[in-house]
């Protein structure tokens, strides 16, 4: 059954023969393996170009920023999954991954094309930063659409996470341009919507990262990656170190039933 | 690449040209859509055959039995995932279905091939259902595996399920030898354990459906369609009624960090 | 750490203690198991209530029309998972599932939206059908959104499951009121769009479904739910007549590496 | 519900508070952000140690040799995933990570652990390694299991990553002992089996790394960390040059339908 237009059947990410494994054009064992770190190898992979040294300790500082932050609701219930299916360990990742969503973890390339909008009508409109950032901001409010990347629900002050990042940009050298735009966001939110919602790490992230020349279609790869390394550490400690019966324990005494019940029954736990 | 065996490369399942669909022999819309019910077909995809009356009754019986049983564990994993991932079912329903691993589902089909180890052992050694049961039990036991089938956590005595599906196995006109079969295994289970251990759900199935004639290699899929039902109301419940940030909140406050801190931290919620 | 809204932490699906479980207000074992098919079952467990004779056989029939249709791209990733990764059934079910999106599966829900659009439309507005119809269709249009469910790339006259579907509504006593709507959208579209689509199964089930009086935020769960039952039997398939690595094999060959090679690089098989 | 043992309810991983989140003992915005790579605190996540500079040389290799290998099965599933459900790419790397199984990726984990059957045999017999090798070979050939590790269907001879791989280790200053094991088992295997499998990639990975000091248990999360990389660039590719359909079609064109038909059928594209 043929569904979908034709296309051209090529892929630009690797081939091999008997002897040779070619990536993005370099041969993997004789230039690759040993002469990159894994975090460069993944902009490799994604760009089609190794980063310089300013992009690749931008890339660095956003993965360890982002992946790992506790008993989150998809380690959680990567946690229950590995307790429920021990034999199975790439299923509890998997289940895991699917939690990266929008609401927890997707803001960061919705942030990004955020940034990217009140760029490009600054420039187009010759409006400062601060201009341009109310004009989006306005038109999202009026789509009812969220801002993404700006408040959080433990850290009332700014997530300690992005003055570190846009730290180690400045540092790396990036231009810092998308940090300025994020800043201008920021700087509108409170005379917008009341709130005094702060910037948060789904926000910082796509910042430094486009300043770095990250492209902005690769941002939502960004916390997948890094969130996995996360859910491998977790599920090596819950074979060990097993709370996922704990977690699901807690969570079913949290919930009671009220739906009707036949002429007797008294609930025990759910 | 080439992996694996060569292989006659054809599926027995479901063949279609412009105006018709052809599933195991039957033309979709002329002979089923509308004449058998949906777990008839189920039975139907999965052997070949249609099923008799008595196995339709019994296959719709254990789908029933299994289905639902409130927020176990795989249901919150999915609840999580949807509250975090709200814009797509399916990621959560995965999630939810990789959680039916053999702790808590995967019991079934382990347990039907233990049914039919005593069943062929009583015939090759002509010996009494409960004394090939005890000779199964002990192997087990001394190869450290559990038994699966037998005990829950919750109903102490026989699981409330066992007796439905025995009285409906046997309404349904089956002949019950595999039902013997799990209740010589229950019978013998306190003079080899030391533990009242009762025939739970995950024996009771595959014993009816043996019963009815079900082959022992599908018995895995019973709990995974079934479970997918309870998935799916679970899923649209939370969209109307969200417990999944409640759950996730429940789970976080159950568990500490023991970690090494640095000086003056002092742990919050994690 | 407190992620969302508090929300009033109860469930109306399951409840249970020691000796009873009590689903949607019932007594599983005394009043459901044996007593009612799985798939009323799954109305149950969707809506609360249990479906009358009419809601119950369209069900049935709209779940058989849409489960199994061969090797379709979920199946193939579904089967290449388990060949992959045979230890885990479960992960095969999930990743098939996760093909169960809006472009294959999806658009029943969007469809019976777009249903009950028009029919609010034409009571509104006092307008017919057709003419309902029309304005809804041209919405779409200048939005620049695909007609969900009309059209199909096998079948170029309307899919052969649609017939049938639509014969067993009106045999089963629905009203066929949004039967009538999918056939409105249907013949206007011509017109509109320059080209003949035909409705297919995706505008069909929500059709009949809506007509039986099933809620349209549960349309979505019907297509899942048939498609676990293929996927259950492709896989127990794979594991006796394995086609995964033909499958993954011919892929391999239909797609060349078209990215930079280093000299005298010869690709092999990808 | 209470299900499985109690368990001390805590995690060792992080912690945090309005100011600070601390992982593994550090404060992640002062010690960690900006101040090692990702690769580094994927060690220290799974371990609780920071690796020393050997230690991080050797993870970043193996990772970036076992990560990418063009279309392979978990590679296709995934891209056909993402072609079929657009709109949720956590999916499609969901789909992708399930086909890290045992087949493909597993052996890591299974050869680190023959390797340290090997080392603690040879130490308690005073054997040599070839000794130790050939008499856990030949176990392992009694149990009818496969020697995970060894042979290729594509690199007829060794696996060009495992030079390299060797070769790294070596540099970055390891005791090669591990290497020594893997090497001893591929001396013997021709003697024991007839065949002349070699050292793959899914063997020198656990000899670098047990050489480098990680967990033999944590080894299974090297492939699926690095596969995560290589899913999110076939993605992001995918999203730009699709291919999906392309290879769902050339699957189904590679596989016929052998069932029964009803009379008049001919089988057109499945």
């Amino acid at each position: 059954m043929k569904i979908g237009k034709s296309t051209v059947p090529e892929s630009a990410i690797c081939g091999s023969d008997d002897e040779t494994i070619v990536v993005r054009g370099h041969d993997l064992c004789r230039d690759l393996i040993g002469q990159l770190s894994f975090t460069d190898y993944f902009w490799l992979l994604v760009t089609g170009q190794r980063p310089n040294a300013t992009a690749s300790r931008v890339l660095d500082a956003t993965l360890v920023a982002i992946a790992e932050h506790g008993l989150v609701p998809s380690v959680q219930a990567s946690r229950m999954t590995l307790a429920a299916a021990p034999d199975a360990i790439q299923g509890a990742v998997a289940a895991g991954i699917l939690g990266c969503g929008s609401v927890i973890l997707g803001a960061s390339e919705t942030a990004g094309r955020l940034f990217l909008r009140i760029d490009a009508l600054a420039k187009e409109k010759s409006l400062s930063l601060e201009a341009a950032a109310e004009v989006v901001v306005r038109e999202l409010r009026a789509n009812k659409q969220a801002i993404p990347g700006y408040g959080h629900p433990l850290h009332k002050d700014r997530d300690p996470r992005v003055a570190r990042l846009f730290a180690v940009g400045a540092e790396a050298g990036t231009p810092g341009h998308f940090v300025a735009i994020a800043e201008a966001v920021e700087s509108v939110l409170p005379g917008l919507t009341g709130r005094d919602l702060r910037l948060n790490v789904s926000a910082a992230i796509p910042a430094v990262l486009l300043d770095a020349g990250f492209p902005v279609g690769a941002l939502k790869g960004v916390p997948i990656l890094a969130r996995t390394a996360s859910l491998i550490a977790h599920l090596l400690e819950e074979q060990i170190k097993p709370i996922g019966f704990v977690l699901s324990h807690a969570g079913s005494k949290a919930v009671g039933y009220d739906g009707s019940v036949p002429a007797g029954f008294v609930a025990g736990e759910a």
